[in-house]
């Protein structure tokens, strides 16, 4: 066998990957073959194979690195500040990441994808488990500081942030009046009142609050 | 051409439909042939053909009746009561369907197959449509009366309504802790707090107020 060089190896895993990505946005999971990602990676079919035998294992591989940039995030967040704007700053980064058609397609194929493929799901489900715990975690350390509600439980408090992340996509495929740059205010709000009640910004007043925000 | 009595082809239809619900809980939209739905159905693949010409048919008439099901739901609505209970109440109904895993399992398929197939996709963006307007008028009217916060603005409240709809389907798909029943308490405190902060039920004590709801 030929030695590799892992750091070419992981590079051309890279190329490999931002090219499906490429195709995947183009055409979706089913539309695209992996003779079109091979062309559009510059490299021979029975190359691409040395890197990912399937085109699952691409899928796979870009719910690993979207894994591992959401872990990454929570990793780099600053405890000192207050936990509350943090997750309000996660969800903006969620609204964003809704408003790119690239990635919202794509995270919307992979559900779909999921629904398929007991692999890609469990991947998914893992994936899911990580960002809730990671988020739990905020709302405990929120809570224990008095930054939001403490009679809120933390575990399941984050699952209900996690289905407005669902819900967000779901709007993304199935409405097209839902502009996630626009909503901004609307989803501050409603985190605010449910989060922390009766806290500046929670009540009556608090659109131009959250507007600003 | 022979005559068709309106009534028994009805009937047959409403049975292809419960047989290819049974078949698509079962496997799936993808592993499902025609064949299989004839099967269950007791009829032959060329007879099929006469209600409903392909398996993407069938899929838009499980989506329409869903859609009928529910604008009977919203039109029987009891104008008299408090607007923000039947609200309430509605969402109960979603987390009760959630719950059912032929229900949940079929609306996953039809989300993915909205994906694939522009006409599907089509169908589920009109559903939606008509449910968020349905909500967007109950909220309207609640806000005129004072049973919800006036300050809220329909339309866009009714989509974060919708997106919590959504986000009970998404988290069914990949959190195995998420139980739909053991969710009403923190579903009615989280639209408690959004749609009337301050009022009793939204506060700190909210939780056991809400069990009992």
């Amino acid at each position: 066998m030929r030695k590799v060089d892992p750091e070419k190896f992981e590079a051309r895993k890279q190329q490999i990957l931002a090219a499906a990505i490429t195709c995947f946005t183009r055409k979706g999971f089913h539309g695209t073959s992996t003779a079109e990602i091979c062309a559009e990676a510059g490299m021979s079919p029975g190359n691409l194979f040395h890197y990912y035998p399937t085109k699952q294992a691409i899928i796979a591989a870009i719910v690993e690195q979207d894994r591992r940039e959401t872990a990454a995030y929570f990793a780099q967040i600053d405890q000192s500040r207050d936990l509350f704007d943090e997750i309000l700053k996660f969800m903006d980064i969620v609204l964003e990441l809704a408003a790119d058609p690239a990635y919202s397609s794509l995270a919307l194929e992979i559900s779909a994808e999921a629904m398929r493929d007991k692999e890609i799901a469990a991947l998914v489900s893992a994936y899911d488990a990580e960002m809730q715990a990671s988020l739990s975690v905020m709302l405990r350390d929120a809570a224990s500081r008095g930054q939001i509600d403490a009679t809120l439980d933390p575990v399941e408090t984050a699952r209900w942030v996690a289905a407005l992340i669902d819900g967000i996509f779901g709007r993304i495929a199935v409405d097209p009046g839902f502009h996630p740059l626009e909503q901004q205010a609307n989803l501050h709000l409603l985190l605010t009142r449910f989060l922390r009640p009766g806290a500046k910004g929670a009540g009556k007043a608090a659109r131009e609050q959250t507007v600003k925000a």
